[in-house]
């Protein structure tokens, strides 16, 4: 075994600026089929696989360029050395960079801010597929899905738009765990972020999925979990059919909150508005209208439709941002 | 295999009335280790042990006469033969009497009528007390657990006061299947709840844990979690240990949640009120107050804790309703 930065060298062709810069933009994502839970920390090597939808024209705008110092500037504003942003990213581009080349990051989110999705997942895709352009790399998109893993695990997930399906593979090195396109298209679908909250997660994705591991007894059904959906969730995409889609994509992801809430101390990630917008969806699902909620490790909520829902769905929740993949 | 009339013909010296009556209290209870699933429906037989606490006069009194014909008044009102209660009560009694054998129940619920507290364990324990005395079977009180379990699993665990414990059992015909009391004396003990909502709740617990057991795959994992807890509920009480009682219980209680939440359609009790009562008690928690939560299938809190934190509580919690189990 060996460490990641010597592993992604092996890999890379150069570690040094060609270009005068690299810009790039990458969606975030969504997962149908959910990651919860690693079974490599410093490779960031998932327990089971995982199928996501990219969000469109949101996500992360990214510019890298040669410079005298690292600098990263988000949104606008010059980040500290120091702050934990900066030092998570160039740690990242640590692994790519040959050491003294120093680089300025301007990175954009086009993610609604208070709707609590993680941006991360677009900003680590973005930077590789912006160091692709720089260094020259010319690397091929299982590749570059393999690369932003390192700096967070869904971020396998957003070097591409569309549906993606991240395989968790078997090697120690994880050079066979990387996302690829299902080559869907899906006109109709829609996501629609509804935000109930926008107060910051009181335990983050990384440390939550290691609790839930250690501590969940009902997480060892969970590889069972997505042994059961992950295919009934990439057949539901290739037909477009929204019931089997959502039924399974709910199914998964109330699953995936109960083997964190069964983790001590409990992590309930749900606010009670959370639990009145579900449901309040439940109820309006059992009037007909065929809508489907997801949940990352946050309290806001996501549902899932098709075009001809949005009308109705907008009358229920005012502040719902709807959301076409397929539109970027 | 028999029928459940069958063997319980072959366990019972008499089926008429030897006394003019039989009058019996039996306390409700609040599992601790919870019980979530049958191996056996019509034995009543459980997947796991269990361990609860009795809740001193809040229970129900139950007077049994023999009379011309079947008649049951619950608090006062005489309810209809055809009634659900009705029928599910006589197609108790139907196992114990002789056919022919008229009896006049009259049946008063201490419960608070809004706290949505199970009223069949303490029902069924009841009525099988108050036969014991009508039909003079001088029966010891692991036989008449067993005999409780018949008409709601949980009953078996309501024939004696304090901490009890049902053993699952091995045997088919459930004969190894009933409750046993810790003689675990905890005078500090109090059990606090709170009403959050008095509506009906949308599905029973039995159909609940069917669709458990049919559709959760993280049900798989229930039986490891109640391995692990049991026994150190068991201790705690021995020891009047409250964190590590209160810890465990509200554990196992988030963990039966938590295979419900996993099923589909997914059973979710909570409501909004439910969820803002749990992070109040978890904010407390974190202030350093010793108290726990426990929940069953309904929206309704239990608190966990000693007397010295009933001030505060009761600060914190206006409407709590706090029972020391030793009382009655």
């Amino acid at each position: 075994m060996t460490d990641p930065r010597s592993y992604i060298q092996t890999i890379l062709p150069r570690n040094t600026p060609v270009a005068k810069e690299g810009r790039a933009f990458a969606p975030a994502n969504i997962a149908l089929c959910k990651y919860w839970g690693k079974r490599d920390e410093a490779f960031k090597l998932p327990l089971t696989g995982s199928l996501s939808v990219s969000l469109g024209r949101l996500g992360t705008h990214m510019r890298i360029r040669p410079a005298d110092r690292d600098s990263l500037t988000l949104n606008g504003t010059e980040q500290a050395p120091a702050s934990a942003i900066s030092r998570r990213l160039f740690g990242f581009l640590d692994l790519f960079r040959d050491p003294g080349t120093a680089l300025a990051v301007d990175s954009k989110n086009t993610l609604p801010t208070a709707a609590g999705l993680a941006s991360s997942a677009s900003a680590f895709a973005a930077a590789v597929l912006a160091l692709n352009e720089l260094f020259g790399w010319e690397a091929d998109s299982d590749t570059l899905s393999q690369l932003a893993r390192f700096g967070s695990g869904s971020a396998c997930r957003s070097v591409r738009h569309g549906f993606m399906e991240w395989h968790p593979g078997e090697r120690p090195d994880g050079s066979d765990s990387f996302a690829t396109s299902l080559d869907a298209d899906w006109p109709e679908f829609r996501i629609g972020i509804l935000t109930v909250s926008n107060a910051p997660k009181p335990t983050g994705s990384g440390e939550g999925m290691k609790r839930t591991r250690d501590t969940s007894a009902l997480y060892r059904s969970w590889p069972d979990q997505v042994t059961g959906d992950l295919p009934l969730i990439r057949e539901a995409v290739r037909e477009r059919d929204l019931n089997t889609l959502g039924r399974t994509a709910e199914h998964n992801a109330l699953a995936m909150h109960a083997t964190m809430i069964a983790s001590w101390p409990p992590l309930i990630y749900w606010s009670p508005e959370t639990l009145a917008a579900l449901h309040r969806l439940h109820a309006l699902r059992e009037q007909g209208l065929p809508v489907y909620a997801t949940l990352d490790a946050g309290p806001n909520i996501k549902l899932l439709f098709e075009h001809p829902s949005a009308h109705d769905l907008l009358r229920e929740f005012a502040d719902l941002q709807v959301v076409n993949p397929e539109e970027f």
